[in-house]
């Protein structure tokens, strides 16, 4: 809490205030080293006091580990438990545990978070979570084991309990998962001023919030005010007049990911959720947005490189397996197929060895343009900017690029052919096999996304399998199969 | 705007409101049909409604074509201008000018944004922008050619001209660039009271805005207030009593990634942004840092997939071409090194044509093992989860899984090769180079990124060329060179 001494210096709601730009002073750099200000030094102080904190477990300091991490936000507190080492953090635990409370919990990655629950005593696990808002709470005991779950909802008051059993009765990953059940209403006929009188002497308002929803009779709501409307209208002014146009409400059983594209596309800040009759039954804020969106474009990011998407950083060596190798072993069937292709064609290998050298290529070029174009298909799928609308277009589009990458690698490689091998006929084959590849390429990129989405697959996690499985096979066909007619 | 009529029914600060789930009720569904309920059918809604919009297109129905835009979102009618093929969109542009304004053009993605720039008239290009945010026409004009940036500059009151000239000095992708300058300050030693007295009477007041923000007399901040908590104190409360301990600051020149990071770490709703001196010089939300945050993860998939950044599902066979053809002829190059190795042993593959059958296998298990720990690398680099804390130990991790990656395949790829071929002197072969691949591959997955990374080079760029040169090169030479060895 810091209280400024200024004298009451003039206010404004400034449009265009524009101190003037101070020229760099020496020391003033020195003179900042402002405590909550984030610039880009911040990493560095960062590292810094992970370090402190690994020296002073090193020596047991129970009074220095405190001293470093009680000014520590819980995020990063769940940072540092996320990058020091299993014996590392399980000193942590037994030395200090009360700086784990519900908050560095609820930011914990979910494999530590399961590790440091299972240290913790029933009590102080008790402890850690009554103050968490009920949305926090049920993402932290959501995927838990029913005996941990029912330990942690026992230690709740009743009412948060029930909260937190309701939002578990709607599936997984949908709207209900993700609300707050903490809100604000008013009846629309209400004023400003009554408004304020009210929420004056409300008890249990909820920790952030930033409208106040109009509902009817039947709890529906109508329309919301935001609190900055509410603060700059006199008290006599109808609620009902200063709502707000972007006003839109969530059905609770929207698929979270529908729920931050909603957030993103119309720039809400928070959201009421609504059940089937339309009642209000909780809202969503940005921030809870948020994390999906990013945890959805990370879910993307692995599942197209072939990494289960729970795995984390700080897994161990068996887990980073487990998240990995299934993907291998499709990748071995896949490239056992394309061997057997090759091995249709053992003969002509035998014969122009040139033929073994050169095929990888025409398979690698295909597979680098299936991928170029299955990830932008995959990342527009998920961002709802390919739909039906343009789906046409842009699969036509495919196909002219794949033709043109095909014209231009097949001039540049049959060139290269010519300088290494010399062989004119193999460079008229390698440049055929090329066009045909980058064709398919191109066209398999977006087909093989866009059915898997039409089947409600992700498409995410398969498309690179079908589509390089596709690009080698057609690669290694083509290419040894037009060199055997023509060449041999 | 709506007015609710309901009687005063008491509101309600719920903390635990839990309304019965009514049972489904037949008929509900349809009594519902609420239009800014977004649930299921949303997605097929649009779709429905881009199809009107053409149908009125293709007989220009202007009459209908404003019918069916007016009610309609800025941020929906620029993803149909981005949807509809390029004719279709000069005909919206040339029919209903009107419905393009300044909130459209702000959620157009840049390459259609330009192409609709350049259509619009002057004078409607500048009505457009007028009543924007300054960090809206700071998003708008950053990127435009010098004439059509002073055109919309122009077209301003010379204030916000002044706001935006400045936000346009501070450097690309920074926090400056991300600001709004509209905000609202008070000295600390205010009552609630008067900061509501003065919200009341204050004119130009930001459309939205989270935090009054408290200043010394030096324009510096010092803390917030929330306007939840302003409004639901006592008006003799004194501002400086009742802040937020997750009070935050941003440098002005800090990176817009770092920026979002921030937001998304300390789940912050916005932030005042300060000059080298300390001084309030704008304000950063929430929605702005979740645009960037969204923008960095597609980034990262695109340049990981080898597209570039700015490519959009909208460009035409041109565009796209050149955003992947760069990255192409890079992966040939390093193809053609593979193919170089290969060559090296252009004797022994004359003799043993299995070889050119099974070499494929070992270098696509690399090619996507290498992958997987680059992607897992390149996020976890991204989202600061990868740090000099942990980095010795995800290396030696990496390192453990290659080699247990190595030790499974090793053992599978030998057994197949056993009822394929029956070589036992090849299954040997091809166990050892399987698990010096996979070895390799795991260790460039995260030494390439982390070298790219302390070079101040961005990881997703380059990474993937580079790894999969390494499992190409090492695949082919450890197979081919361990199979000249031991077999011929």
């Amino acid at each position: 809490m810091t209280e400024t001494e200024g004298k009451s210096e003039t206010p404004e709601a400034r449009e265009d205030a524009v101190p003037p730009i101070l020229p760099e002073e020496d020391g003033a750099a020195s003179e900042r080293g402002n405590e909550h200000e984030i610039d880009q030094e911040t990493d560095d102080l960062d590292a810094r006091r992970f370090g402190r904190v690994q020296a002073a477990l090193a020596v047991e300091d129970v009074g220095r580990l405190n001293e470093y991490l009680d000014p520590m936000h819980s995020a990063d507190i769940a940072d540092l438990l996320e990058q020091v080492s299993a014996p590392e953090r399980q000193q942590i635990l037994s030395l200090v545990p009360g700086q784990i409370d519900g908050e560095v919990l609820s930011e914990l990655d979910e494999g530590i978070r399961e590790e440091v629950i299972a240290t913790l005593a029933p009590e102080a696990l008790a402890e850690a979570v009554r103050d968490l808002d009920t949305d926090d709470v049920v993402d932290l005991v959501e995927f838990l084991g029913e005996d941990r779950q029912e330990a942690i909802l026992g230690a709740l008051d009743a009412p948060d309990r029930v909260a937190v059993q309701m939002a578990l009765s709607y599936p997984e990953y949908s709207a209900g998962r993700l609300m707050q059940r903490e809100f604000v209403v008013a009846p629309g006929d209400w004023t400003v001023g009554q408004a304020i009188d009210f929420l004056r002497v409300a008890e249990d308002l909820p920790e952030q919030f930033y409208h106040v929803i109009l509902v009817d009779p039947a709890m529906r709501p109508v329309a919301y005010v935001t609190l900055g409307r509410l603060l700059a209208s006199r008290r006599d002014v109808r609620l009902g007049s200063i709502t707000e146009e972007t006003f839109r409400t969530i059905a609770v059983d929207l698929p979270e990911k529908d729920v931050a594209y909603a957030f993103n596309q119309y720039h809400l800040i928070s959201a009421p959720v609504v059940d089937d009759s339309g009642r209000l039954v909780g809202v969503i804020t940005i921030d809870d947005a948020m994390i999906v969106l990013e945890e959805e474009a990370e879910e993307d990011i692995l599942r197209l490189a072939g990494v289960s998407d729970e795995s984390s950083i700080s897994d161990g060596v068996a887990d980073t397996v487990r998240s990995r190798l299934p993907w291998l072993m499709v990748n071995l069937a896949t490239a056992i197929v394309a061997s057997m292709v090759i091995s249709l064609f053992e003969a002509s290998l035998a014969e122009l060895v040139a033929l073994a050298v050169l095929m990888p290529i025409i398979a690698s070029m295909g597979g680098n343009a299936g991928t170029q174009s299955l990830t932008v298909a995959v990342r527009a799928l998920a961002t709802k900017d390919l739909t039906r609308s343009n789906l046409m277009r842009v699969i036509r589009r495919e196909g002219a690029v794949g033709l043109v990458h095909g014209l231009v690698f097949a001039v540049v490689m049959s060139a290269i052919e010519l300088v290494w091998f010399g062989n004119a006929a193999l460079a008229g084959v390698i440049a055929m096999a090329m066009v045909i590849n980058l064709f398919i390429a191109g066209l398999s990129g977006i087909l093989v996304p866009v059915t898997l989405d039409r089947l409600k697959l992700d498409p995410a996690l398969a498309s690179g399998t079908f589509v390089t499985t596709v690009t080698d096979v057609v690669g290694f066909f083509a290419f040894l199969g037009l060199a055997t007619l023509v060449l041999l």
